[in-house]
């Protein structure tokens, strides 16, 4: 962390001694509180894609920080990942075509064996690299571990996509008793052993479920819930399960935000405390959240 | 801790979210390194009673909730104190005279019985309350109890002031497995069971090497060790102990600090990683001083 | 105990083998129902207090001898003690006048610093140290400390004097399972944390149900309870809470007798298996109380 | 143990409360420090012949009381017997002759046969069963169960009779553990699964030093050792190993006697802390001797 | 175990590698399923008996083998046994007269001590001895042990014969969980701590059902049950309790067999899921009925 | 496993209930002796790749199949793979250049990112479902997992090319503890946290000797070791570690052999008791070879 502790020293000269001692007082009673409890923290492909060259390595080396930061406190923090951008990406460079069915990905034998190689073999080690670096213990594993994600297919139309039907909760409870990091891909299996490609958002958010996390949060690359889309003053501070589902049957949410709100509503139902959408370009943003009064992006409660 | 958390949110609207980010990146290496560690702090009588009406309130208020926090978040801290101006003034309520020999005050089976009432009655349950208030569970002990402190007298001269033989860690470590906050009130036994009156500053020491403490801090009115008493800029802000002891040897340290300083030698030749003197009339310093890289006050490392 | 160890020796010249046998036989099954048992035992100020001088000291140290001796034999005594003859003392000392209502000492803000001085810092002491002299580990705390004895105002009459609302019984299971003896003053604190002054009858009758106590001994300066104070013929050997709720109701108790017998009660119905009203200047009353069929003073039972 | 309470009701009646507070107050130590530790007692075979009819019943019977007893405050005994006068019994009713070389019985097959049906079908379930008539939970083993005593023959004109060469300490150690008392009956197996006769008084040494026992007690039909066996005034009451030895040496010791003390020098040379030797036939002769400070018979020591 | 190894080496030669990982694939799932489940095995009195000389001793050594094999993969296996064959030899022995009444033996005292020596100094050491020479820790105990086989007489006519009413599983799990292996010798105390003569098949199927064993086996000296004692072809390989139920009303079952099928259903409404009856003879009969797909005499289940 | 039980029945039918005795009683000691023993398993590449098609599952199978069943009965599998034959296939497609230097595959970059695919999203993920399909909890890992192994670059012109330099031993030993069959991808990261490609014989050797394994075996597709890799007649049973190295010496050994026996030389030298090679295609080579008397391939021990 050796030239963000640079970066700290420069803001530090600006901040007095008592500015120092408020955010203490303000901070040590949320370790408190959350000290021993489970978030989960769905980090987007986007995320990942967008940053390009350094960029990237900027956001994915501030959100490792974050986690390794939680977890020495006594978190216990689960990372859900897709790749999505980086699929698209292989696909094209082996010149396999893809097609999209009512926005799901049709995954056929050969599809799916890119999206392993993709998902287990570029986006998890790097995640897992980056926690490691920091001197954690980030262990990667997909929902074929272990038996980790149970699923059924999604329809007769998408192929080898599933939807998650079951969390083995042990699984993840061991691993991090053990003092590990687990960075979870969005894989499954069926009941006979199949593998199927499985939705990065509907996994964390089950996963919390399954866990009964404290907190869900999705790392993306937006601000967060806006009412109208294209208004940044409409964005959404915090919003109860309720008049969420009833913007959603109202149709005020729209696109690519659809899915997500109905994964976020299920971990409601889960037993989830709060889900947050925070844009996880935004430094640090995952600390500030969690550790201070300050609300950042959108948080949705019971 | 109402009252506080509204002066934050005063401070919070000048910091920006960078500002935060940064102190927390700053602070959370700390907290998961002191976690499990003990802290000694031993707060002064002159700090308690120089405060008087209100300000003395929140002199202990501040500090009661600094070691709540420092407890909160893992911490093992440890209170020890002593009460000299409380029973000059008892005595003198009494009508009791009090002599003074080589710095130490004589102590007569009857002035003894005047040092328990305040030590025990007054001083001790006074932090006690003050730690309680805010949810904690301080609870009061004195070196008398189950056998905590023993000792043997400093001479022939001074009656029932004893000096300290020996400490019974083994007390201090159930009490704080437990999960209490233990204010240690400086009176000590022999081995045939009379209590004595003993230097506090001393107490505090010993109990920091017996417990194999992280650190000491005394908590004093005065803003740390000068090498020129009336010039402020000659304030040391980190010193070892050899260098210390020559300037004990040299003469520069002088009058009341002299034994402080001794005390202090005598935790680094006990395994007390650092000894620090602070003003505990500044708010929240003990919290600033362990948890940011702001240094305040004197530092003394092996 | 080297004296009592000599007078030992000396009525052992009298017993013969089968004497000691015959009584062993008749103690083991005691110590090994009790063992792992809780006591609590109310220590009167009045029992300090009436042993002036010599005669003091050695009712004291029978007491302590009999409360180690449980201890040594795997039983969990706590004691209780208030101290109503040396409050009236320092009060006279210091020149403050004290007023009671309804038999009740009226407790201003000033008497009430003078209750904390003569129970923390003078009865709870001689206890502590009269216990550790013999080897144990006796610890003093009060109900103010680590939320122990929770309490709410006794009227507008009566100024800060509490009536028990809650003990947290936890805070003596641990010290007990430290291998501490603990001695509780009786003051207490309400909600905002103020301290209170409170009867200790009554703070051993609540803290015997909080722990679920096989027994609560009242060690006090009387015989036990006589149906007619005057004839020592008609001391009650036993009684069930049933009928000594309707010696009550028909105001055959009466004075002081009255709310020892109330909290005598309270204890019954939470659950105290048996109560003992124990004349405590008999030397080794409690021992043969508990340990032999021998039946002294007045025994309650539900 | 109904008869023997009503005998103690009546000799309680000539005892004052202060006789007995004197006796607890001198037998709680004794209880406390041999709490925990492991006490083994030879049971003879002569204490149960001589007693016949009635009188046999009750020296049992007063003997079971006492184990039970210790057990119940937290003792570990361990029983171990032999049966030499019932073993000659069932011979003779067989019509097997049976021939002495050295003073030891030489075993045949046959005779072996016999001895195993003596000591593990009468001796030892008469023992288990007056300690289970009690509530205890006595279990009748042998050093041939679960290979706790390996012996080699003593000779080649003894046939099966062995010598002890090994004791399984953690076998008895996880009985006493689990709340049992062992009454282990003297035969043993040598490395081939081969079954011999053992004396029960080396057996008792020989399991007194593997489980490191604070006291070794050999129960007898005599009163102790005598430096002249003729005359009762010359009983030595306590002697050390050297000084016993050197007894042993000068031939003071005669007859039956000098195996016994070969055996118990062994126990102390094994780290057994005392050897006594009592006269099974006194009531209560065990509790008395262990619990007060009334020496009965002889001790041994180191 | 040195001649049985030399034995395998022989027919091993005729297995091909094939072949023996084959039997490794099947019997690894039963090692599996059963271990760390109870097996409580009836070896019969007859099966000792019936084999005399040298026969004897290969079938005691085979029954011996498999215990301890079970034992070694995580099965906690249990030995019941009787002795009439034997009791009758001694009774000749020593002239005694013995009556049967309904079939069973009616036992005076005198009876009774022939019993005793019988089972508890003959039989069980001898398997005790066996279970030992290969290595483990056998251990011998009667149901007079512990406490752990209560009974009461089964009728005015049969003197010291018992009706088992009560097992204490907990001794018997705790001599499991210390690694012994229990062999239990068939008799029994009523409340008053007198011993009984019990069945050894009704003391099997008790302790079977205490212990919620996962399988009772008898051993016996015949092939299973058969439907027509003579005709070999009408072997049962395979009954549920109800159609067994209904073979005893109907009166299929005859002579000694109805006791130990009366046992045997016993033992299925106590909650034991499988009961055996095999040809104890046949070499290492009980490994390859539990380990193997090979189904030898009679399975009763619910 | 439902056709390999049918396979079983069917050789069943010719193996009498002695030839099965028989080898129960040969394996029973193996899998007492071997329960709670790790044994590292490394799986080549080279099998995986060889079947293809139908013959490729069934080999995958059998081996599956052999590490569930020594889970299932107390031991803890540790699976290696690397997967290099996968691998050129997915630089052909890729069109992807590859470059051997001194038998080791040059890993620019570009080429580290194929690998990574290959091994942690090809064949890891395959060996997992296989295991996973028969319900245990295999778990996929990889040396840059919970920075398990650390390497150091081979030379200056292998590019990403690491040596094992040290394993992280705690991290499969709290797996295996929490019940998962760990399958370890060969590549590992320096200190800097950069991924590298490494040889998967070094790493099973590796984490043979860091866990302390009772066994390492290789399966690949070779029958064993030969003296004449042409003689078929000239396969090596057993060897010692010293004699092995005289044959390296001598130049006996040849080709791919030789770094596979400088790793298992290592293996040896590392504390692991037996190293075996054996034909991987064979059905439950494994199993036979850990639970039987039959030695199948080559051994090599200290």
């Amino acid at each position: 962390m050796a030239s963000l502790r640079e970066a700290v020293s420069v803001i530090d000269e600006k901040l007095s001694l008592a500015d120092k001692a408020a955010i203490l007082v303000e901070a040590l009673p949320y370790i408190r509180r959350f000290s021993g409890t489970t978030v989960v923290v769905k980090y987007g492909g986007n995320a990942i894609a967008e940053g390009d060259g350094g960029s990237r390595d900027e956001t994915l080396e501030s959100f490792a920080q974050d986690i390794v930061l939680l977890h020495s406190v006594g978190l216990r923090p689960v990372v859900v990942h897709g790749g999505g951008p980086q699929i698209d990406s292989l696909l094209t460079r082996l010149g396999i075509a893809s097609e999209f069915h009512e926005g799901l990905r049709v995954t056929t034998a050969e599809t799916l064996e890119v999206v392993k190689m993709v998902l287990l073999g570029q986006v998890n080690p790097s995640i897992v690299a980056q926690l490691n670096r920091l001197g954690s213990r980030g262990i990667g594993i997909s929902g074929a571990d272990a038996q980790l994600v149970r699923c059924t297919p999604v329809s007769d139309h998408h192929g080898l996509v599933g939807a998650v039907s079951q969390v083995n909760a042990e699984v993840l409870h061991r691993l991090l008793d053990d003092g590990f990091i687990p960075v979870v891909a969005s894989i499954a299996t069926d009941e006979s052993g199949q593998v199927y490609n499985v939705n990065a958002d509907h996994v964390a958010s089950a996963v919390a479920s399954a866990l009964h996390a404290e907190k869900l949060v999705y790392l993306t690359n937006i601000e967060g819930l806006r009412l109208n889309v294209d208004d940044p003053t409409s964005l959404v501070r915090s919003i109860g399960a309720e008049e969420l589902r009833d913007l959603l049957r109202q149709g005020t949410i729209v696109g690519g935000m659809i899915p997500k709100i109905r994964s976020a509503l299920e971990a409601v139902d889960g037993g989830v405390r709060a889900i947050h959408l925070l844009d996880g370009r935004a430094t640090h943003a995952l600390l500030v959240e969690i550790f201070t009064d300050i609300g950042i992006g959108t948080m949705i409660h019971a």
